[in-house]
């Protein structure tokens, strides 16, 4: 088991309906030696692909996103969510739904801000249906640059983010993937990595 | 000058109606060498108090407290914003009006997260009206924490917050004080610290 798995495991609670509340230490209250250590695990696993910008959605995948642009020593950028927002000259936007919020987003990014130069590492805390990551990609192509892979913190197995990135030929590394989790006996099984 | 009062001046475009657009490297493009000098000045300036935890509110604010969490080796929390959220066993909230979106939010932290031993620091990327600061001061207070003081990387001094704070007494450190701009010469007049 790795670092993450063992602090979800220590520190997670899971709640009926299928949630994992790992606030204490990931999004809400941040653990900065967890932060840390995602950080440098994504890097690792990757060393062998070219990164000069890191991208991201807010909120809580900011986090994340500096301490890898600190790593990188590049830039990072982090897409905005609203609800009306068009594309225009001076923005890339794409759609997301949200499943927490019931509506779907608009995600977007200032156009000076990626460019066809642009190798991008997205990155987020959460990875479940993909909806989020599959617009920050749209918008990585709409400035015509190249995603490098897609690095997340927990990925939720039991849902098709993962999958469909997967099968679409992305470069996709989740530290811990949760393959099945019970809030009756708070026990989770991980994927094997 | 100091390095942010050079890139503001260098980088930023100053907008009809008192507005300064700096997201090409604070808060949608992050220039990550600019970030990490915003984390250490923080720290050097508030070298003599004691901070046991970052706070700050999502979502521009999230990679400065990172940085310094980073940098204390503490805990960071980004309070949350929601136009709904009531205070329960479960959270502490405060309410900050948004001169952005034009209404109120409520601002609030989770209980387990905020406690009467936490001595915080308050951070954020702008000062303006000083809603934000007062509602996460609020919510310190709620927790019977102690605020070891508010660090912010661009006040802007013409509007109100930065006086009351300093007024009621809180150590505010800004590293960057606009005190005059003008859109038609764009120029920038910063207050000498």
């Amino acid at each position: 088991m790795n670092f993450l798995e063992e602090k979800i495991l220590s520190d997670g609670i899971i709640k009926q309906g299928n949630i994992l509340k790992i606030d204490n230490f990931l999004n809400h209250q941040i653990d900065i030696n967890i932060m840390r250590q995602i950080a440098q695990e994504l890097k690792r696993r990757f060393s062998d692909v070219e990164v000069n910008k890191v991208l991201t959605i807010e909120a809580s995948g900011i986090a994340i996103a500096t301490m890898l642009g600190n790593l990188y020593d590049v830039p990072v950028v982090f897409a905005k969510k609203s609800e009306t927002a068009n594309s225009t000259d001076d923005k890339y936007v794409s759609q997301a739904y949200s499943f927490t919020h019931k509506h779907m987003n608009s995600v977007f990014v200032s156009r000076p801000y990626l460019s066809s130069s642009d190798r991008v590492l997205i990155v987020d805390d959460f990875l479940a249906d993909g909806q989020a990551a599959h617009a920050l990609i749209d918008i990585v192509h709409q400035a015509g640059g190249k995603v490098s892979g897609i690095g997340i913190a927990v990925e939720k197995g039991q849902q098709q983010g993962g999958k469909l990135l997967r099968e679409e030929g992305y470069r996709l590394e989740s530290i811990a993937i949760i393959e099945e989790m019970d809030w009756q006996s708070q026990t989770i099984r991980f994927r094997q990595q």
